[in-house]
């Protein structure tokens, strides 16, 4: 790996092609350090992901892809197994191990081919960013009228996709048009995605908002401060049970005591209809250390045990509706995942 | 302020008077030094309070009963100031208000009677621990039989109190007769009293447990990891509301989805039948800079704007039963805070 400092990461994508590397923003120094790291092998690109120097699903899926790029580049009797690692490099998201097959299926026609069919998939991420922003932004108009107060949950902007976001992107589009109230970013430990992350991006882009602890989401909705809950997801299964970061139930939870929507963003990629259930995933668990401390210092004691699932599961009677960039699913109303058609909004 | 280190704080009172000040453990040092503060003007105390130095509503009560014979040591003409400015401290808990008042009320006997009556104020809130610990021990056991499984948040234990603690007091009970299963401790941000307080309570004890994200209690409860959720309350009132540390009521929403027991575990002297709902209590909004960051780490970008509520409110509808030292309210049957006389369990 090698990194630059950058003065600016204006412009920059989260996850691009450059000079034979994979060229990723380091989230894991963000928001104190502006860095772009440089991957030149396909181990540095699983511990990228690994680490979550890259991380939302389908920014993942974009990193897996440019990795079995660098893989093609390599000595053929390696490649069947640097495309395993690749796809097994996080469990819960079904767009990594999707994309990297994508990627995987060229390598017949060349390096090349495979490369190009990975550009693919980035570019389909930045227009299925733009069409999330066009159908969530009009969802949350209808349900919630002009200026709703909108809580989200971890990073779901730019830093999550290539360009964009899922749930964010919705959250700009609305902010551009001057038809938001205001942002309440839940801080998401314990990686702390929202402080970090998502107060970074809403703070560049002047978005209005304000950083709250996860546990005080469900009673700022109580208290009437929130017209809707906007959010991402890992998978989004075949009953639309959506598995999310954890603290996603929770907000879910409070969202329907608080009788306010609670919208899923997240592309079509991220919809898997061989998962039934959120029951069938495997629900990743994540080192105690990130439990057991906030920041790089240690908080609890030396020693301290720890339960850390990464994601939980929202069951699909809490969600209002589910938006895609090809359709908008309303749970709420009876509509279910597999009677809804691509195209219908 | 005067402070020591202290190789063992084992047998300490959190809060107690010894040669003319108000000795407390120096609770924002823990766990990671041991020390105590001896306080000898009621700025002292009142910063100690505010500062968290000491915290839980049941030892800032006896705080503010100590802060008071400071008060009742100095010039007459400053006592009633200097009683106005303990009451109001901190403004959620009513034991801090109701403790100083007590104290205060035997000032014409002199400042010995004062101080005597603050000792009796922590002499009870010591056997009151024992009493809720017992009936609180013998409810879960009812509900949950043998060997549950519990979820706490915040701390309750002898560092909310003057030893043993309230909701944590059950959990002790439980563990020193062979019938506890385990705990997950929530470490309840922004401060972490959980991760920082409970753990190092409940790894000195000796008591399995497990240390989560606050985000993680309603998953990890819809997991079937859970039988109960056990926690204290700042203040109980009159129709049985519970304002308690925020991220609470996120708990209960989790609790009553999974079909467990919510308990709530206090002493009489924080039930109010003068605040008539949670909608009637003043919910502090605390500094933005606990949210932002954590011991001197900032992890959001500078000038972050936070919501920063340090308590929520739990209606009574989702608390199973309400557990003081000297009766049991069962919310969840039907039964009201006015008609349960004192005694029953």
């Amino acid at each position: 790996v090698s990194s630059a400092a950058s003065s600016s990461l204006a412009g920059q994508p989260t996850v691009a092609w450059a000079d034979a590397a994979v060229v990723i923003i380091d989230q894991t120094a963000l928001p104190g350090t502006e860095r772009l790291l440089r991957l030149t092998t396909v181990r540095e690109v699983i511990d990228a992901v690994q680490r979550l120097a890259v991380r939302g699903a389908p920014a993942i899926g974009v990193a897996g892809a440019f990795g079995v790029a660098l893989a093609a580049r390599g000595p053929a009797g390696s490649f069947a197994a640097a495309v395993e690692a690749l796809r097994i490099a996080r469990p819960t998201a079904v767009n990594l191990a999707r994309a990297v097959d994508r990627a995987a299926s060229q390598f017949p026609a060349g390096p090349g081919a495979v490369l190009a069919e990975a550009e693919r998939i980035a570019a389909e991420e930045v227009a299925s960013s733009d069409a999330m922003a066009r159908l969530g932004a009009a969802l949350v108009i209808e349900l919630c009228g002009d200026r709703a107060r909108l809580l989200t949950h971890c990073n779901t902007g730019a830093l999550a996709t290539v360009t964009g976001g899922t749930a964010l992107a919705v959250v700009f589009a609305l902010h551009a048009t001057g038809r938001l109230g205001g942002v309440v970013a839940s801080e998401t430990r314990p990686l702390l995605q929202g402080a970090r992350l998502t107060a970074w991006e809403l703070g560049r882009a002047g978005v209005p908002f304000r950083l709250a602890a996860d546990g005080a989401g469900p009673f700022l909705m109580a208290r009437g401060e929130i017209d809707a809950v906007i959010l991402g997801a890992d998978r989004v299964c075949a009953n639309g049970d959506v598995v999310n970061k954890i603290g996603t139930y929770s907000h879910a939870l409070g969202a329907a005591r608080a009788g306010i929507p609670f919208l899923v963003v997240a592309p079509e990629s991220t919809v898997d209809p061989d998962t039934a259930t959120g029951a069938d995933v495997v629900i990743e668990d994540r080192d105690p250390a990130e439990v057991t401390g906030f920041g790089g210092i240690a908080v609890a004691p030396a020693g301290t045990p720890v339960a850390n699932p990464a994601f939980d599961v929202t069951p699909h009677d809490l969600v209002t509706a589910i938006v895609t960039d090809r359709r908008v699913i309303r749970l709420s109303i009876g509509q279910s995942m597999a009677a809804v058609p691509l195209g219908a909004t």
